[in-house]
């Protein structure tokens, strides 16, 4: 029986193509800045955003802490919504390194209010942090992979503005989003003044991702890479690869996104299932179990003896991810296996 | 024309009794342990609370950060309501100098659901961080003063005990909620590992608060003050107002409490002005003059030159504190004042 | 029998002057900036030292700390000598609360020497922390009570300036420094950006130092103290009794320093103690007892059985410190009193 | 004119057979725990180190400071030499993240005296951080790549044991130190409780480094290493190459040490230029070209146009590093033209 891996694009295998290139890369020592893979690859990412520069760290992790300690200092305070990665899911990080405070602010499907965003931002007092930085994620992975709309963006840019205050995008997924809005990953861009991007997830490149933004940004941000270990030798057997991710594997995840949206419209007929439709916008599907009559754990479980794996998403919630690696063909054999494990399920 | 300073119970002056004390204390360096009157006051307030120790501490915000650095470790979580001290005033301090990221619950008047606070706490995973303390504010000073229910402390208690998570209570002003409830500031602080307390604000001492806990918890919380400079050498002269804070000061609160509901009353029967007078349970008000016609700069500017004075608390919200060195009648002098404000400004 | 207590000059107890003062105090709510006796207080230090502005904070260890925080930022180096204060004596709280690193110079009597600070300033480079601070300690307590001498301060100050780097002075006993230079204290400030004297100590105020500095950094410094908890309320009972410290009893630390002197010169006669007679310049003496036969433990316990308390300085020395509480006679009684014990373990 | 990079052996490049390993590597998602070749590299380090598990990161600087916020906790000291990379080279991180102070002490060619060791543990003090962690550098860089002797290891080891303090080893090039020493890395490893090598360095692989240690101890880095970023999706693209460096290029090490030997005794016999034969001991030559009358910029421009690499190293110094892509020919070739470049200097 084949296996069906839903959990996340994070678990997408490197192309032919993106071994080949590892194998072959010209590469240096890039804590000298020598390494002509890991310059190309940093020139064609800030071109791609519209930024003055780039530079690649490890994974989306460094990506986002690099950039909250080099534009927050100490005692500082970052408003962010409250399941954001980076307050949910980065082992408080921010607040351990850059010694920053998250502000948490519900979103409506990730997108932060603006006149939320406005009312959080502190007025200068002794008691309060001053707000050094806006994050937005986008796509928003726990509220089901929602792509935050550009006006919305550009409304939250325009409070930025009004109080001088810079935004930084966690787009770990952000050419998912430019997928599905039809525009370039750039238009999402330029409303933000720094953002990182994984190569890795449904662009497949083994590891890695790329922090943009203004020349003296990147500049500072490379020490704080270096602080946390990022700073790597030969690092174009990475950078080889994620430069296939951003050339040849973006306009592929549309097939992500039709995938994502025929299972969750199969599991949206499962009985004791319920999917909300609105908010499966890309390449993620969030489904509540709970009238299934199966726990979670035991639901899991009994999916992954049959070959299909998904993920806890807390409560009754599971989550399913498409990516480069999961056929349509797939998709319908794990819709079949899901909706024999819910029926099973009622039985017992 | 006297003026009624109602903006905090922080702007009490020490008594004469106090004065006197300070004048006449024994003293000796308590950075060597040796100032029997520091000893005094860390006995009887640890006797107070029904904790094994006590510590002096500068004031509730080093009471907290000291709490909250000797709870948890770098990287960690503590969970606290959305609007506390510990998250709201204290200048990011718990991520700056503890390194632990504040995970915000809305409450209910200050008091959180304890479900919410059974969700919050983190299972084991390598992307979050470790849930290594729940801190509540009793009373609650931005809920409008209001006391958290015993009964509400019971149940987050035994949430926190069955997943082996410490609370920690901001007790800035614990004696009002005592006297509030009619309970003993022991059976409230019975509810929760350590607690801090001030002994300025409604119970007049010029300087210092006191966290208390168990015995080895203080040893430890001993350092972290001395990190935070609050190591001081003859600090009999402040723990000698101190003690007569804790015995002669705190049944008189009862007398701000009635005069805070009187002004609330007039409050609310002012065209334009909102009172929640359920909120009201203490010495605190929050009036929100959003009605009146009046910005709040506008409203306490007119009230300044009437001799009343009172803070902005965001929005179209006012806050008012009765305290010790505001009599009945001044109340009433207050409340006529602020209705010819609120009337004039109707007027203009 | 009575006590003399040679410990350290943090033991002196306020004068009945002092206690009366803190009786009288005009108070306000410092918070609000609101208490007469503590702005005249740091407009008195601001004077005398020849900075713009100064703030009272609770220790000296707590002024230290909040003037690293304020120089300094994550990641960044201060310069300081290997035994000074800062490094030795304060938990580690440079890293922990500033994340600074210190850079420990070895230095000739407390003195560093300018060309070893010249050396240590770094390069740009991605690997270096940012030299952020030169902090220098006068008097230098584990050198002795050593003064670093003008010129000494004078030419690191060059050195700071032809690289941009800022200068703060520990100066816990800065007054020793210039009662035993005969300067005054602003003349040995006027090297030094920012500078920390203790009211304490040798002032025999109870509890207080001052951070004098620029406006801009004592605003931003204003914040620090705040999260370190050492925002106080009616903090002019302590600023009162330090007001009388900087005008009543800085001229007679010149009595401190005298019998200093004559006890060092009573101990370098006993046979088995060696002192260092040049490093005796203020009221601090270090004394090797490692040829009398005795530890330091036995040599202390010995000690306090005869009535006088001494502490352990590491290794086989002791320090003995005089101050406002000790006289003249008390110094001769202290001699004879120690000369028994080394006579006593000589014959064991 | 060929180039002979001589600056650092971080410019190594990946063999062939490096390249086919990468493009051929079985992966997984390592956050999942699931990348079978990073699996297969963690093992076969923890064998080889003699630890019960590793830990794959992705820079040396990841694994030293992964290694210290695991040990130490905020507010603690680390005794270190006074020139170790972890202090030296590492941009302040382990006071900037984990929150320690770094005790330096002078060793002797990188050796620390056991006995200073010993001295420089704290006794248990309010003013004093605890010794959390003592870390040994070996072989030891800024010393000129000296070898710390397996009995100098062994009694550090003891003064550690009796002090019940924790031993890290900054192993980046520990397999030099053990093909100089001619005993195995475990012999090696074994006077430490964890230790960090470099996979690539004279190992030659593109980008990596592993932290071993007790099982407990690497299960709580692998959330600091999520913490800094470090936690990568395909590794096994990383780890394969890896698995040559540790089977295939450590024997081949001692080439390097003969061709740094070789180079060595060229540049000693040189007209001002002073070399401590001593020191040379593995793959790196420090060379002191004070009294040749050129600068070390001037000297490595011209080096640097006659096709030579080197790197400054502080003062008068030049650091040249010997390794797989520099061979015998190419030694004698830069001797000839480092002697040239003198030899013009001497006339200039």
């Amino acid at each position: 029986m084949s296996r069906i891996d839903l959990r996340s694009d994070t678990v997408t295998k490197p192309t032919d193509a993106m071994r080949q290139a590892m194998a072959t890369a010209e590469v240096g020592d890039d804590v000298y800045g020598e390494d002509p893979t890991v310059r190309r690859l940093e020139e064609l990412a800030a071109d791609l955003l519209g930024k003055e520069a780039a530079l690649l760290v490890t994974s989306g992790t460094q990506g986002n802490q690099v950039a909250i300690a080099t534009h927050a200092g100490r005692g500082e305070e970052v408003i962010a919504e409250a399941e954001s990665h980076i307050f949910y899911y980065e082992a408080a990080a921010a607040s351990a390194i850059a010694g920053v405070q998250i502000r948490q602010l519900a979103g409506r499907r990730g997108a932060l209010d603006p006149d939320d965003v406005r009312a959080a931002i502190r007025e200068p007092n002794v008691h309060h942090p001053r707000t050094a930085l806006i994050s937005l994620e986008n796509t928003h992975n726990r509220a089901g992979g929602t792509v935050i709309p550009l006006d919305n963006l550009r409304r939250i840019r325009a409070v930025a503005d009004a109080y001088g205050v810079p935004v930084h995008m966690d787009g770990a997924r952000l050419f998912n989003a430019a997928v599905a809005c039809g525009v370039s990953a750039r238009t999402i861009a330029d409303t933000v003044d720094t953002v990182q991007i994984c190569l890795s997830k449904g662009l497949c490149a083994p590891v890695g991702s790329v922090l943009a933004g203004p020349k003296a940004f990147i500049e500072r941000a490379r020490q704080w890479r270096k602080r946390m270990g990022g700073g790597m030798r030969q690092a174009g057997v990475l950078a080889a690869p994620g430069i296939l991710a951003l050339t040849e594997m973006v306009d592929r995840l549309a097939d992500d996104h039709v995938n994502a949206r025929r299972l969750a419209e199969c599991l949206a007929e499962m009985p004791g299932v319920k999917v909300d439709l609105e908010t499966v916008q890309t390449n993620i599907v969030i489904a509540d179990i709970g009238a299934t009559g199966l726990t979670v754990p035991a639901f899991l479980d009994a999916l992954a003896r049959e070959g299909v794996l998904a993920t806890s998403f807390g409560g009754s919630l599971v989550r399913f991810v498409t990516h480069h690696d999961v056929s349509r063909q797939d998709i319908e054999t794990a819709a079949d296996r899901i909706a024999a494990v819910v029926q099973a399920g009622a039985r017992a």
